[in-house]
């Protein structure tokens, strides 16, 4: 059969979505799958089962990435590797990482039931605790698998309860033998949704982005002191709330005046939350992106100053410290291109764009010619239970996906 | 023997002071009482078995508040009483209520020791829960006993547990049958550690606060979008952290333009507080002080208007709720007076003020004539571990109030 005219069955998988959307599912319409916890278990197992069904050759490393293989007809080539990351945000979206993964099942599925055979392998990925919201930073196992980041490091990280992520891995039984280390991989697609309004607002289906901002993380500490706020003059006070604000609002000042970037005071701790005592501690985090990396470097330079200012001023003794930094991650522009090209074929319009989010295609764009496809979030939300895609953008996705695993898995 | 030569023991006192800074002693060299904790249980036990060595008779109410009296000559005639709280804030200091306490304590011994008659029966109390850091808000079973707050909507108060106050306060054994009702009291002297700087600036050992300023508590709430930071342009964000930093510097301002007033912003909770997602939810704290209740309505409204703009231009729905409001307490001129004079008799300098701190003496004030005696806070530090005052500072403060004491009990 001519491949080009092979497409996903849509219905399966919106259906493979809502099923996953139930482990975890919560009241308000979202999910709620932390990395390792029972609920990221139960989803693994079934995605493990779901790939047994087509006779894939299942994998899983030191850092719980499962693989999941289809073998081409050249086995010694490299293979052709797709997915995303079934762990989610505390109270986060049913689309976000899962889409990826069912998306690229859904693709295997189309393979499979039509006996088709690719010159190359073909493999599909889940990636552990892409989300970094119980074990920082994100996509940790991605960035193990790509020599990034320290395996030992990354066992050792631990949530807010003390618990370490190795043990964790090993207590819902995905800490497997393979080494995490990465394999040759001829081209690496990511399927995700957008996770911002670009594409609703410009009308698009599907979004090719060109690659991934820059990403700076950065942690703040405040030390002032604390009194009874009653008898303490508002003269000589050390509130290191009020030095935070005004931190939070140059963040978003600079932010708005340079332009061509976003930076964001999302996390504040405050000691003691009180409401009668002066706060003496405030710990703050500072996310800068931005597709040019000096130019987010300059915000913060630019922050750091006046920061120091603010502190000396209000004598709030300031501490920065710079907690993760991943460079902008131009993709491969022929796989982007051929993400394009294959909207255009399929009758799907489609928008050359930016990644504001992190994936873990940032690390394999540092091993492989990758690229990602998108498709539109309404009203642009993310990361909330909220966040919603049609299911006709879903199948739109998977059939660009399609498309371009078997373009890239026929290449010599 | 003449009166005016009695003086307490100061050594005693210290000890008293050093026994109860046991309990719920923290590393920091601090005290960690709760309202209802067993280290409270402790406490209380202690203070009672030292009231039953010098043969006071000990009630207990239903609110859990403790009175030591002790017999004067014309029992019929209204008691003179003093006291303050034995619970502390988190992390508390070693002085803040106990100093009331164990000062009381050493002037009941005092009379005991001295064999002195006085014509009215003198009464020490331990009032329950005055720092409503566990269970909002403070002052809460003087409050009751004045006739001021409900029973039952006290006892059904809860912690961040969950747990409602009357069932702690039964837990620990100290839910008395007697009704938390007001009995007629001839003066009440409430002595304090300052909680400020002013004593220690002014060098002065005795405070004679004229009374306790005005307290207006505010609870703040906003809701904003919330969203993947990356993928999420700056124009048309919903960020309800930037909202609640301009407001929480707007509060700073506008005390130090309006001056003769203290008003802060202690407490926030920001939502879901997760470094990479726009918050969409933030609650934050208002806390206005002034002797002139009129002031601080006026810096209120100032702020409700500049409240309502801010959410209007960032898109961050407001909703403002008034928590608590005490009128500033005006104490009884006579005895702020007698203050005054005991400690120009016992050669102490002294300093007429205000105190901000919000005292059980605000709610006695509106039952029977009231003053405070303060003494110097070392840097004016208070609610936190290093709070301190020298002994001689204390022993002068109880030597204070054995005078006054004295003096009102001794009335006909």
């Amino acid at each position: 059969m001519d491949k080009s005219n092979l497409r996903v069955n849509g219905k399966r998988l919106r259906m493979s979505l809502e099923e996953m959307a139930k482990i975890g599912g919560t009241p308000g319409g979202g999910v709620e799958r932390l990395a390792h916890s029972d609920e990221d278990k139960t989803a693994r197992d079934l995605f493990v089962s779901w790939l047994k069904e087509i006779h894939c050759d299942v994998t899983v490393d030191e850092m719980g990435n499962i693989f999941g293989r289809r073998k081409g007809e050249k086995e010694s080539l490299p293979t052709v590797m797709s997915g995303s990351h079934v762990d989610s945000q505390p109270r986060g979206g049913r689309f976000d990482g899962i889409l990826g993964v069912m998306g690229m099942l859904e693709v295997m599925r189309t393979l499979h039931d039509n006996g088709i055979v690719t010159k190359r392998p073909v493999t599909i990925v889940d990636w552990t605790n892409e989300e970094g919201s119980r074990f920082a930073p994100a996509m940790i196992a991605s960035g193990v698998w790509a020599g990034k980041l320290d395996r030992d490091w990354a066992y050792g990280r631990t949530d807010k309860n003390g618990k370490k992520q190795g043990d964790e891995l090993a207590r819902i039984g995905y800490k497997g033998k393979q080494p995490a280390k990465a394999f040759p991989v001829h081209a690496y697609y990511e399927y995700h949704i957008e996770q911002g309004p670009i594409l609703e607002r410009e009308s698009k289906t599907i979004g090719a982005p060109k690659g991934i901002l820059c990403l700076h993380w950065y942690d703040i500490y405040l030390t002032g002191t604390a009194n009874q706020v009653g008898p303490t003059p508002m003269e000589g006070r050390n509130d290191t709330l009020c030095s935070a604000a005004e931190m939070i609002l140059a963040v978003n000042r600079v932010a708005h005046q340079l332009g061509n970037m976003v930076a964001t005071v999302g996390e504040i701790q405050n000691y003691p939350n009180s409401r009668n005592i002066i706060p003496d501690k405030v710990h703050f985090t500072v996310d800068i992106r931005s597709w040019d990396d000096g130019h987010a470097l300059r915000a913060w330079d630019l922050l750091k100053k006046e920061f120091n200012i603010i502190a000396e001023r209000r004598s709030t003794p300031i501490r920065m410290e710079e907690t993760w930094r991943v460079e902008h991650a131009p993709f491969n522009d022929k796989l982007v291109r051929r993400v394009l090209e294959s909207a255009e074929e399929l009758g799907y319009s489609s928008h050359y764009m930016v990644s504001g989010a992190g994936h873990d295609a940032s690390y394999m764009n540092q091993i492989c010619p990758t690229a990602m496809i998108f498709i539109p979030s309404k009203n642009g939300r993310s990361h909330v239970e909220v966040e919603e895609s049609t299911w006709e953008d879903c199948e739109a996705g998977a059939n660009i996906l399609l498309q371009c695993i078997l373009k890239s898995a026929d290449e010599s």
